[in-house]
């Protein structure tokens, strides 16, 4: 019997600071980076599970410190009935009375939860010898729910709902996977939009980005509006009127003020406001949304949990839904988030970028394809031309779409060499 | 000039499991515990700053790793330059671009800038030889609203609102203030209400609270209904008629349970439900508190920060708010959190107990009923009686009232020697 040897976690720094990728209004010089976990097994087959918190550096040491907290949970279980029971490990690792007390369900301990629950889901992928969205597309509705904890969802979804809508999706599901297979997914680009980019930069990628067969791009904004009048018009008058322009706010504003601000941009046919304020403020993206109205309010990447996502849906507080692959605990929280999208009929439209985001959430977004949402229409994952490189199975986004993975696992795991070369002390 | 020379950390950790002292629906063996930091300068004073994070016991160690992140903020600064800033060096931690990507503002780093603010608190008020309720109630309204950060506060309160309030309070500062060093602040104890306690433990302290002159009391209920009826029975019966009696779910529930349960609960007259549904849930909250009422609903322990308290108030989903000492990002924060339950009329009953938390929360309560809210009415600060001894100035609760802490410093100093005892390998 196989059992688990041990997590090995890595501290992983890329000095992004330097050229100004990723910079926005609320983080300037971002360094990306990656809580990094290895989960080490006895067994023959020589594999092992790897999962990553996306950070943007100072703090990663502390990331990491959570992941190792999580270490005596795994130590000595047995690999099959660990990954034959994800939904119990989820709740144990989630709900584990005395780490609860420091979030609960949020920030660093939540998302060190994600990052191992995403190694084990890398584990037992590559032990299936499919690429993860495969492995969850096979699973049926029962098997599905039963990796959701409902604790605190049964006001807007319970169990038997959640059933109803994965059994309706059942039918196609075959078609749909073979359509992935062929066309791949709709992906959109923020790789022109930094705030760090001067306008001959952005006009170039403007056009490199139409040019490789995106049909939206995302403009960063909330720094200085005259500024982004100013970006906003060379970017819509290089890419036309048929490319779809959001913008995205990284929380700069309250109320009033990105009720003014957004006003100002409206007349550039904006395709969503993405982060307008706190993300904790579901009240707010409400007021925000009647006001702006019929600008869509986007957001996701820092809404911390499962909960507060259902509050979002609920209030009307968002029309489009940025899931991230690392935010919140894994897998099997991403999954009771698609499922409540699905049930409010919201769109998802994944954050990806920073460190390996991209490769993560492919999966999450090709699997609601399949057998949650059963649609990509009005759906697309980001996509950021960082970083990939040191990754196994990079993402391959050709004509505007992301290419459906086909190699084993979650798509997470790094090179050694990538690990080793970007150490951080 | 003074410099602060560094940040020490300790992992200390009571064994408190042991005897299932705090033990509830959610949290059946704590350990208590406390992240506890250090501030040192090189003053010729000789005094140091403390603060600390209360957690019940496992990933204490992650806590001090955030801790030891915000170290390089601090060292090197100007002691006085810091001490007269503290607004500003609030915003410059809570805002640090790279740390904020982890929570942001909650959670883990969330609650280590907490606690550095209060350990620079602390070494202020020993500075001006006060304790910290009467450095805090001597400032103007102008020096306290510069302690705040109103963003994403605006729709519900500016700054020009919080000013207003501070100088209708400011004509009976001083009244009050007497009145606090003569009479204290009314108390609570929870001491009773445990869960892991049998019945006749049960019934000797409830007897034994009644004795020592607390006009309420709170029992943790949620485990189990028959439980809860008989262990309500029990408390009503020997405490009588005229005693308040709140129930402490522990986040229990979900909606539809909440409002079952406490239907049930309702003929023993409660004087609150408390934490009923997870902390993240302000809608929940405003469900269950239209559905309860009139029983009032509490929270606050687990509430992340300002924007989430915002928003339980905005919603109505608390008429009962139970600011924490070490949950936000420490006095600065607080003081945010007093000011909006001011302007919403809301009572403010802090949460206490754990490792220290009655010795620091003191200070915001009474510096509430001096400066802010003007008013103890319905406002009583939780008291039970564990571990006090370990700190050099233990709360003083006599006849059921907190009386008002005279030694200079925040109250969150322990004891070298229980540090040392208690430190965690």
């Amino acid at each position: 019997m196989a059992r688990i040897l041990a997590l090995h976690t890595h501290d992983v720094r890329f000095p992004t600071s330097q050229t100004l990728d990723g910079s926005d209004a609320m983080n300037p010089d971002p360094d990306y980076s990656a809580s990094y976990v290895r989960v080490l097994t006895d067994a023959d087959d020589g594999l092992s599970g790897h999962g990553f918190v996306f950070t943007i550096g100072r703090g990663n040491d502390v990331q990491v410190a959570a992941l190792r907290a999580l270490e005596s949970h795994l130590v000595g279980r047995d690999v099959d009935a660990t990954l034959d029971d994800l939904g119990g490990v989820w709740r144990e690792l989630v709900h584990d009375s005395q780490l609860r007390w420091l979030g609960p369900e949020k920030g660093v301990m939540h998302m060190a939860v994600g990052a191992v629950i995403n190694a084990l889901w890398d584990l037992r992928a590559k032990r299936e010898g499919k690429p993860l969205w495969q492995v969850l597309a096979a699973m049926s509705p029962e098997q599905l729910v039963d990796l959701v904890d409902f604790r605190y969802l049964t006001d807007a979804l319970t169990r038997e709902e959640a059933l109803e809508l994965l059994r309706a999706a059942e039918p196609g599901r075959a078609r749909r996977q073979r359509s992935l297979l062929a066309e791949g997914y709709p992906a959109y680009t923020t790789t022109p939009g930094w705030l760090g980019y001067d306008d001959e930069k952005l006009a170039r990628l403007c056009r490199e980005a139409v040019a490789d067969g995106f049909t939206q791009i995302k403009l960063k904004v909330g720094a200085d509006l005259d500024d982004d009048l100013r970006r906003l018009r060379i970017a819509r008058d290089t890419c036309g009127p048929g490319i779809r322009i959001a913008v995205d706010a990284n929380q700069r504003w309250d109320v009033d003020e990105a009720v003014r601000w957004v006003t100002e941009l409206k007349p550039f046919d904006l395709a969503w406001i993405e982060e307008p304020t706190s993300p904790d403020d579901v009240l707010a993206h409400a007021a925000i949304a009647r006001a702006v109205a019929p600008v869509p309010v986007a957001s996701g990447e820092h809404i911390a949990n499962r909960v507060v996502f259902k509050q979002f849906l609920q209030a009307d507080a968002l029309s489009v839904l940025q899931l991230d692959a690392t935010r919140v605990a894994g897998v099997n929280e991403n999954i009771a988030i698609l499922l409540l999208a699905a049930k409010f009929g919201v769109p998802v439209c994944p954050h990806a970028g920073g460190v390996g985001l991209c490769e993560a959430v492919q999966h999450l977004a090709m699997f609601d394809y399949v057998a949650v949402s059963g649609s990509t229409q009005g759906r697309m994952i980001e996509f950021v031309d960082h970083l990939h490189e040191h990754f196994l199975s990079p993402v391959v986004v050709r004509d505007g779409r992301y290419r459906a993975p086909t190699t084993p696992g979650a798509g997470t795991e790094m090179y050694a060499a990538s690990l080793r070369e970007y150490a951080h002390d």
